[in-house]
C-alpha cells in the first residue's frame, strides 16, 4: 500500500530553482511536483496534506562533517549518534556524514565497524561515513579500494596533530594516488601541525596558556601553507582534493589560485568561521575555551574572504565540523594549558538557520543557501540525487521552513547534548517547522516526532561534483 | 479549455538535476513532473503523449546573442527573423535575445521600434531585445530607464568600431553608472578598436589584405586590455558587466582575476571560438572570409582556456553571436581588403549540438551544457523561470533530444539563410528530435511544424544572476 | 691648464658601493678615487681640498621630471629655469630633465626650440629635455627620429587631459611603435582622462568644488587601468615603457605584474606620494589646493605599496614632477572649482633630503637612495656614466652631504620661486653642504656660488636601463 | 714596504659601472682607480704594470655554493680544496663559500672543525664556510649564535634527503627563528623529499632505473611546493630566506610571488640549469648519470623562466653547487638504480665563462654578469666590500678577462679533478687571462702561478643584501 503526502502552497527552493509548487510524496520519495493551483496540482491526492503557504519547502540539509562520540584528547565528543542526529533534525538537517576513525596500527575495517556499531539503530536521520586514515600502509591502501566499493568513498587525512592523526607527505601522496585510481576523495585537515607544535611549545613556555593563544599559534599562514601543499600533492597524484574547515583568507586565496589553474580542488568552511572570530577566543575568564577548534577562529577580517569564496564558488560547502565538548568537565581539561582543551564546537543544529540568516543579511542568495548546505554536499559525497534536492525520484527529505519566524539561539533551548551554545543569545530570522526524512516525520510543527533507528546507513557513490 | 500533453520516459536534464521523469504540460506551461513509472506519473492524463524513452528532455536553448537582419558594412545579415528563428528552432533553441541598434544621432526608441517591426509576426520562437547604445547622451540615458521598465534590460556598448558603434570610456562610464541605478546590464564588445584600426591601416599598407590578417591585427592583448578596462570602469560605476564573445585566453584571465576579486563580472563565449581557430581564417583562397568575425578566431591553444573558463564558471554563457553573411556577394565585399569583409558568422542552429558534442568529448558535463546554453542565459537576461529550465510553472519550451543520433553539419542541410556552414562536414553525436515552444510544436520529429508569428516578444526583468 | 680639486675623508656613496675614499677631480671630471689614508690617496695633489670628514660624498641628484615655466590652465609654473635650477642645486640636484611641449598642430621642433630658448643661459646646473608629444601624426613620427639623434630620447604622452595634452590609444600605439624602432622611451601619464572628466563634471554638478574632490574623482582604479592599458599597448608595439608619477597601489600592482611577465616596464614615483596624502588635500579652507597635482595624492595606505615598490624595484625612480604654482594668484584660480586649480607642486629642492629621511626612517638603504635619485634616472634617460655616479671619467657633479644636520623645511627658507612649501614645518635629518657641477662650485658650504648659464644642455643617449 | 701594481687600459666592469680606468693595487688591496689617460692615472706609479688594453678588468668571482670533498652516498666529491680552488681560480673565481656539514648527533663545531682541517693550507683562493645543519636541537641553536659571531653567518637546511640531511618543518622553523634573532641567513634545499622518496620507490619498483628517471621523480611541482613552504615558514619566523639551486619555473614563480609581497626571499640558480636540460639526463647508455644532481635538470622550457628571473632580480645569484663525482667509479655506483648515483656535478671552473657567454647571447648585461656572479653573492654572504667589487679599499681580487678569446670546454683541458665535463665540446667566447687574489698572482696569462695555502679562511659578516 502506498502512503501519500502532499505539501501544498510553499515556495520550493532548490539549488537551481525557486518555484511555487505542490510536492507529492509517495513511499518516502518525491513522486511529483506541480505548479500550485494548476489542475495538475489539484489532481494530487494524498492521505495527508501539509500546508506550507508562506513557507519555504527545501531539501533537508546535508551536513558533510560531523564527529559524534569522537574520541579526542582523552574524552569524547558529547553528542552520541542519538542525541546528535536528533539535534540535526531540529536544525533541518536530514543527512550527516560522520567520520569513522582508523586507529594507528589498526585496520580501516576495525574503525569502520566500531562506528557502524555506534550509529546503528540510534539515528533519527540517515547517515553515511567518511573514513579517517591515520595510518597509510600497503594494507590500508588495499582497504581503501574495498571501502569505496561499499560506499565509503571519502578519506580524511590530517596534516595537523603529529603523533595522533597526522600523516606525512609521503602517506598523503600514497593515499591520493590510490584515491586517483579508485575514485575516492581525499579530505584534508590542512594545517602544518609540525610547525604549529613548535609554536605551541614555545607559547606554553612563555606562560601563554589562555584559550586565545590557541588562535595565535595556529597561524593563518600555516593553514595556507598546508592548503597549498595539499593542492600540489594532489596535483602530483592526479587526484581531486577537498579541504575541510577552511578559515583563513590566505587559504581561500590558495584555493582560488588552484581553481584558476583548473584543478579539481574544493573547499569547505563552517558557520563558526563565518559568524565568530578571535574576539570570542579572547572572551574573559576561560570562556574562550568554548570556541577552541582547529582550524581556529580567525580575526573578523577573514570573514569577508570566506563569504566572497562562497559567492565565487572557491568554497563550495558549509558543514559544521560538529564536535561538541561540554564546558564543564571537558573544555575545562585545558585550564592552564590551551593545548589540552578538546578541539571542537557544537553546531549541527545551527547550520541551516545561520546560513538562512546569511541570506537575510545579503551574503548569499536563497538558492546558494540550498546549494552550499544541501545540494553540493550531496553531490560532493555521492548522495545525489537521493539527497540534497527536491526532485521527482529523490528521497523525501524535506524541510518546511518559516523564513519569517524569529528565534534566539541558546543552550537553554537547543537539543545538542552540550552545556553551552557558541551562539548564545544570537537572534536570527528563520526557523524549521517540519522535517521529513524519507517521507516520515521527524519534526512536526516544532515537535520531535522521530525516533532512534529511523535513520539508516547510506552508502555513497564516488564524488559527483567532478563532472 | 485546457490542452494537456505529457512527455514520458525521458531523462529530464536541467542545470541542476538529471531525473527520469514524465513532464506534464498544461496550457503552454510545465504543470508537473513526476518520477517515471510511479503512480503519480501514471496519474497524468493528457490528450497527447510524446514518448521520450532513451532521449533527453531538456529546456529549449536560450541564445542571448543574435543579430538578425543586422546592418553591417553596407549589407545586412542574411537571416531575417523568420529564417533565423526557424533555424534556431531546428537547432533546439526556443528563445533568442537579439540586438536592436540605436543609430548615432537617433533615439534608442527609434532603433527599438525598427527592430520590433522586423521581428513582429515573423518569429517561430519567442524573442527579446538587448539595445545597442551607439550614442550615449543625456537623452539616451533617460531612455535607458524607460527601456528597463519595459523589459529591455541590457545594453550593449562597443569598445571597437570607432566612428560606427564605438563608445569612448566616458560614454561607457556614464552608461554603466545609469545601469547601476536602473538595474540594467551593460554588455561589452571588448576590443581596443582605436588601436586595432591603426594596425589594420598598417597591415593594409603592407599589402596584407587576406582574411587571415583580420585575425592578426585584432590582437589577443587588445581584447584582454579592453576587457580589463571595461572591468575597471564597471568597478568605478558600481555596475555589473557582461563581456560578449570572449575569445582570447588573456581575456579569460582578466575575467578570472576580476572574479577572484569578487566583482560581478561575467563572460560569454561562442561555439566558433571553442571549435574553430586561426587555421580556418588561413584557409586557402578567400575561404578564410567565412570565418571573419570580431573578436576574431584565435590560435588553437586558446581553446583550452575557454573550456577551462566554462568549467570554472569564469565564463558563464555560450551564445552564438549569430550574424550570417553569404560568402557569395557579401563576404566577397572584402576581397582584397580584409577590413571590408562583413564581420559575422552563422551559428544559431548549431550551438546546442556543438555543446552536446562537448559533453560527448568530456569538456563539460550534461548539466553544465544546459546551464551555459539555457539556464544561465535565462537568468542573466531576466527570463527566469519562464525560460531556461524544466520546472513547474515554466514555459513549456522543451526539446526532446536524441543523444545517440549522429549528424553531419552542412550548408546542404542546414536551415539558416546562408550559403555556407562554418562547420561543413563536421560529424557530431546528438540531434534535436522535437521542439515545443510554450507547449506548441515547432519541430516535430525532425519536421518543421511551427509558424512565423508563433514566437512573441518577451519583456525581460533585470539580471537574475547577481543574487 | 688643469684645475684639480680633491674631496677628502668622506664616505663615498654610490648605487653600488660605500667606500671611504678621496675623490680627485680634474678639469670638471672625476679623475680618480683612492682609499682614504693610503699612499695612493696621499699622492693626490690639487689646488684645493674639500674636507668631507663625517660627510657623505654622493653623486649630484638627477631629477628626471621637472616643468619649469610650464604653461598650464592659463598660467605658468612659477619657477623659471633660472630660479628652478638654482633651487635644485640647493637641494643637491645637479641635472634636471625638463619637458619641452609640442603644441597641438605645431611641430616638435617648435616646442623644443621654445624650451631651449627658455633654458639657455639661465641654468645653474646641467639640463636635458624630454619631449611632450601632444599631436602624433606622420610628421611628428618622423621628427621623433631626428630628436632621438640629437639627444632628445624620451617622449611623454598623456592618457589624461583630453583636448589638451591627451593622446588616444592609436596615437600612443603609433608613437610606441616608432620608439621601438628609434630607441626612444615613451613616458606615460597614466590616468584615464576621458573617464575622469565625466567624474569631474558630475562632482562639480553636485557642488563638490573643494580641492579634496580633485583626489576623489581621479580614482586610483583609473590610474591603474591606464597603467595596464599603457603596458599592453607597449607590449603590442614591442616598446619599453616608463610610467611617470605612480601614486596608487593598484598601479604599482600592474607594474609588478608586468615585470613578473618580464616586460621592460618602469615606474617613477615622487616624494609627494611618499610623504603626503589625501589628508593634505582635505586641509581646511582652500589650503588643500597646495597639494593639487595629477596623479593626485592618495590615502595614506598607498604609501606602503610605494615604498615596497621602491624596495622590490617595481618602481625604479623618484623624480619630483616639480611644477610649482603660487598659492596666491595661481592656485586660487580654482577657488570654487577644483578643476581649475593648476595641477602641480613644488619639490625640486626637497627630493634628495626627503629621500635621505627615508633612509633614516628605514624605508630604503643608503645605496638605494642614490640609485633611485641619481644612478637609475641617469641610466634611464641616457646620461650615464656622465651623471648619476662617482666614478673615474664621470662628470664631477658631486654633493657633500651632511647626514647628521637637521633642517626644517619651509617656504621661508627654501629657494624655489613659490609662496608655500608642501612640507612646511617638516623636520628632516640631512642637509646638502656643498655642490659641484662639472667640478665647479654651485653651492659652497650652504651658500649659492653658482651662476645662471653655468648649466648646459646635455644631449642624451637612448635608455641605458634596458641592457 | 709597499708592493704596488697597476692594471692599465682595461674596461673596469662592476655591478654598477663600466669605466675605462687604471686600477692601482697597494698591499693586496685596490688603492685607487683613475680614468685611463688622465694625469691622475699617469701619476700612478707601481713596480709592475699589467696591460689590460682590450680586456675587461672585473672583480674575482664569488662562488657561494661549493662542496669540496663532500661525503655523499658512500663516496666523496672528487675535488679537494686544493684541486677545487685551483680550478676555481682558472675559471676566474677568487672566493668560494663551501659547506661544512654537521653530522646527525654531532655538534656544529665538530663539523666546522673538520672542514677547517680539510681546507686550511690547501686553498689557492680565499674561502669561507656555510654550515649545514642536519640536526636542529637546543644545543645546535645555541651553537648557531656562536658561529654567527665567528663569521659563519649562513646555515643550510634540507627539505630533501629524509634520514640523512633532512630537517622537518619544526626544525626548520626553529632554525629560522634563531636566524631571525642572530642575523644568520637560512639557505634552503627546497624539494619535498618525503614525497619524492615515495616516487623514487615506485619508479624503481616499476623497473625505471635509468638516470633520466631521477629527473622524472623529482618533480618541478615538488620543488615549487617546498619553495613555497620554506617561504611561509620564514615569514612565520620573521626571517629572510635564500633558496639554493632553483631549477623549476614553478619555483621561480613562488619566489616572484613572495617578492611581490615584499618578503626578504632570495633565489640562486646554477649554470647547469641555465645551459643543460633533461635532454642531457636522457643521453643514451649511462651517460645521463653525469648530469644527476638535485634539484634535477629540467626540460628546456624552464630555462627561459630562469633567465627571466635573473633579469627581473627574482633570482639574485648564480653559484655552481660544484660537487663533482667521477663518472668512472663514482657515478657508476648508480648503474641499475638511479637513486644510488651520487648527486652532483662539476662546474666551479666554468661559471664565469658560461655567464659571459650569456652576455654574448643577450640574456643578461655585462654589469648584471658581475652582479650575479660577484657582487651579490659577496653582499648576500657578508663579504662586501672586501669581495665582489673593484673599489678603493676592496681586496685586490681581480680578473683580467679577454672578452674576445674563444675556448672549447672539455675534460681534456679543464683543471677540476673529475673525469668528464658537463659542457664537453661547448664553444664559448671569453676567457680568463690573469687572476689576482689579494694582489698576488694566481693565474698569470693562462698559467697557474698560485699556490696552496695562499687562500685564507674569511670570516663573514651577516647578510648585507637586506638593507
Amino acid at each position: 500500500m502506498s502512503s501519500r503526502l502532499v505539501i501544498r502552497g510553499g515556495l520550493v527552493v532548490t539549488a537551481a530553482d525557486e518555484i511555487h509548487a505542490d510536492v507529492l510524496i509517495e513511499d518516502g520519495r518525491i513522486a511529483a511536483l506541480a505548479a500550485s493551483g494548476t489542475p495538475a496540482a489539484e489532481a494530487f491526492t494524498a492521505e495527508r496534506t501539509i500546508d506550507a503557504t508562506g513557507k519555504y519547502v527545501i531539501p533537508g540539509g546535508v551536513d558533510g562533517h560531523t564527529h559524534m562520540e569522537m574520541p579526542f584528547g582523552g574524552t569524547y565528543a558529547s553528542d552520541t549518534f542519538e542525541t546528535g542526529t536528533r539535534a540535526a533534525a531540529w536544525g533541518g538537517t536530514t543527512t550527516i556524514v560522520d567520520f569513522a576513525v582508523q586507529s594507528v596500527g589498526g585496520a580501516l575495517r576495525e574503525g569502520l565497524d566500531a562506528w557502524h556499531a555506534k550509529a546503528e539503530g540510534n539515528c533519527a536521520i540517515d547517515y553515511g561515513f567518511h573514513m579517517i586514515v591515520s595510518d597509510v600502509n600497503s594494507e590500508t591502501l588495499k582497504e581503501m579500494d574495498l571501502l569505496v566499493e561499499e560506499g565509503i568513498t571519502s578519506f580524511k587525512q590530517f596534516m595537523a596533530y603529529p603523533g595522533v592523526l597526522y600523516s606525512d607527505d609521503g602517506q598523503i601522496l600514497r593515499a591520493m594516488q590510490r584515491a586517483a585510481e579508485n575514485g575516492g576523495l581525499i579530505m584534508m585537515h590542512a594545517e602544518n601541525g609540525i610547525a604549529i607544535d613548535v609554536l605551541v611549545e614555545q607559547a606554553l613556555a612563555r606562560g601563554e596558556t589562555d584559550p586565545r593563544y590557541h588562535g595565535e599559534v595556529r597561524k593563518a599562514l600555516l593553514e595556507a601553507e598546508a592548503t597549498h601543499r595539499a593542492i600540489r600533492l594532489a596535483q602530483v597524484a592526479g587526484a581531486p582534493l577537498y579541504v575541510v574547515h577552511v578559515s583563513a583568507r590566505e587559504a581561500v586565496a590558495e584555493l582560488a589560485r588552484a581553481r584558476d589553474e583548473g584543478l579539481p580542488v574544493f573547499g569547505e568552511t563552517c558557520p563558526q568561521y563565518l559568524f565568530l572570530s578571535t574576539d570570542n577566543l579572547a572572551e574573559p575568564g576561560f570562556e574562550g575555551a568554548k570556541y577552541v577548534c582547529s582550524t581556529p577562529l580567525r580575526p573578523k577580517e577573514h570573514q569577508a574572504a570566506l563569504w566572497k569564496g562562497l559567492r565565487t564558488n572557491d568554497l563550495q560547502v558549509v558543514s559544521t565540523d560538529h564536535c561538541p565538548f561540554c564546558f564543564t568537565g571537558q573544555k575545562e581539561l585545558g585550564r592552564g594549558d590551551f593545548s589540552r582543551i578538546p578541539n571542537g564546537m557544537p553546531g549541527v543544529e545551527n547550520r541551516m538557520d545561520l546560513l538562512h540568516q546569511a541570506v537575510v543579511d545579503g551574503h548569499i542568495s536563497r538558492r546558494r543557501w540550498i546549494e552550499i548546505a544541501c545540494a553540493t554536499p550531496a553531490r560532493m559525497f555521492g548522495l545525489y540525487p537521493k539527497k540534497g534536492t527536491i526532485a521527482p525520484g529523490a528521497d523525501a527529505d524535506v524541510v518546511v521552513y518559516d523564513p519569517h519566524a524569529e528565534q534566539v539561539m541558546s543552550a537553554e533551548t537547543h537539543h545538542m547534548n552540550v552545556d553551552y551554545s557558541a551562539y548564545e543569545g544570537r537572534r536570527v530570522t528563520g526557523r524549521v517547522e517540519t522535517v521529513l526524512s524519507r517521507g516520515e516525520d521527524v519534526i512536526t510543527e516544532r515537535e520531535f516526532t522521530g525516533r532512534p533507528g529511523h535513520g539508516v546507513y547510506t552508502p555513497r557513490s564516488t564524488c559527483q561534483y567532478l563532472d
